[in-house]
């Protein structure tokens, strides 16, 4: 099953959180906040919403963080997903 | 009976969830979360919705994610319906 | 005494309920959820509205589906109406 | 003392209930609901409001059902009267 | 000390109430529900408002009803005073 | 260290209340409710907020009347000042 | 891991607290209240936000005052950041 977000939404996955310290040590990840990092997995056509034009600038692939509490969280084929709009995605992790 | 939706709205009916988990062993109804998909039954003409002319994307048999909570159910001829406005499905699946 | 709705307005009046199953057992008015059908008894004329021109597309007669507990009450002459917006009709019955 | 509306206010005063049910025995006002119809009293003169030019619709003498809640309600030389805006006057009653 | 209000702001001050009843007999203030009858004190210069421009029509002198809860007291010199939008003066009183 | 405020921001600082009542005793500033008075200390350049180019008509020194709860309080260097948009001071007090 | 703010949002992060009261006693960071300074770590790029055109007149290192609440925060390599839009920003310090 394919998800194909329409308009100006993404379809995003949350990132497992592995994360290392500062001092060099692994915690699993029940010990840490999740980051709220996650790989963009498709990315809708754009185009007119409330009137104004809109062009994305994500892409397949992109590492983001996005605002706390936004989107629909779905689940397909036991995935989870969110769905958010672009512009819930506050920046792109490198 | 025949609903025949107003403007930007869609008529879609949430289907029976009968979900494969990834390793193959089918889950009956009452033991998953309902996955949010739904089927487009009927689409409004589109026209003048606050001033903006909106087009209608979706077409009948779309399969759709729609965002929870939207929307108004309604039960007509002993069926479960629920009229969203088009802009408040967010993704197709295919 | 006689209602004449104002601008974008629409006097509708709940359907009395009754149903039949799909097994095609009549069920009493008390035993089923009201089917959300109104009659539409008057139209307003239309007009500007918040600095839109409204045009009006639902007429007298139509059977229709309106937004819950949108609109409002008003009892006339011992009679129950309800007063919604054009754009709170969700759709067209046939 | 005379009350004055600005912009599109219209200072209405609610009739006295005296009605008739069906069967044509007049209930006391204490027994039923009062109707939500008003009397419009003055009309402001109408002009921009928010940017946009509003025009009076209605006239003095006008009988007119109200959104409930709407409006303030104002206490002059032992009457009471409620101010509100002209859009907020649903229908007028003939 | 003086207050000269900004915008489209209105300096206002409640009248002492001393209210006749129909029957002619004179109640104390304190028997009384204060009238919602206001003094203009002072009247901002208008001007640009939300990026519209703003006349104001209200004068020093008009006896004024306003929105009950708008505006914000102030207490200045041991004088209580309410500083409102002109627009939440809903009529002047003659 | 010096507070540059951004925009259409009004850097502000409440006035120790000192207060002559009308009889003419002075209270101490714990007996009597604080005016809302504050000075201006710096006035933001002014510039494009929410598409509408917004002028200062403030300037430095100026003695305000500023909307309750209205702005961000922050201490810097031990003092205690108020964030606000020059839209929420109400009158200049003179 | 490096994050890159989207459109006007930047990217800041907290000083630490080391505040000398007037009379010049250097309190630790647990007896005061952190003051709201924030250093900018990154600034977005700018541009169409809300059909708006947006510049971005902030730029890395400068020390800001951002409105409390707002924003969201993030925890990326063990470090916290908060991601504000640029119009949440209230003044720079100098």
């Amino acid at each position: 099953m394919k998800i194909k977000p329409l308009l100006d939404r993404v379809l995003i996955k949350t990132e497992d959180a592995e994360e290392t310290t500062k001092s060099g040590i692994v915690l699993a990840a029940k010990s840490v906040e999740k980051p709220q990092i996650a790989r963009v997995i498709a990315v809708g056509p754009g185009g007119e919403v409330d009137g104004k034009e809109i062009k994305m600038y994500l892409k397949e692939g992109d590492r983001v963080i996005s605002a706390k509490y936004s989107g629909t969280e779905v689940k397909v084929d036991g995935e989870e997903y969110t769905i958010v709009k672009q512009s819930d995605i506050l920046a792109v992790v490198e």
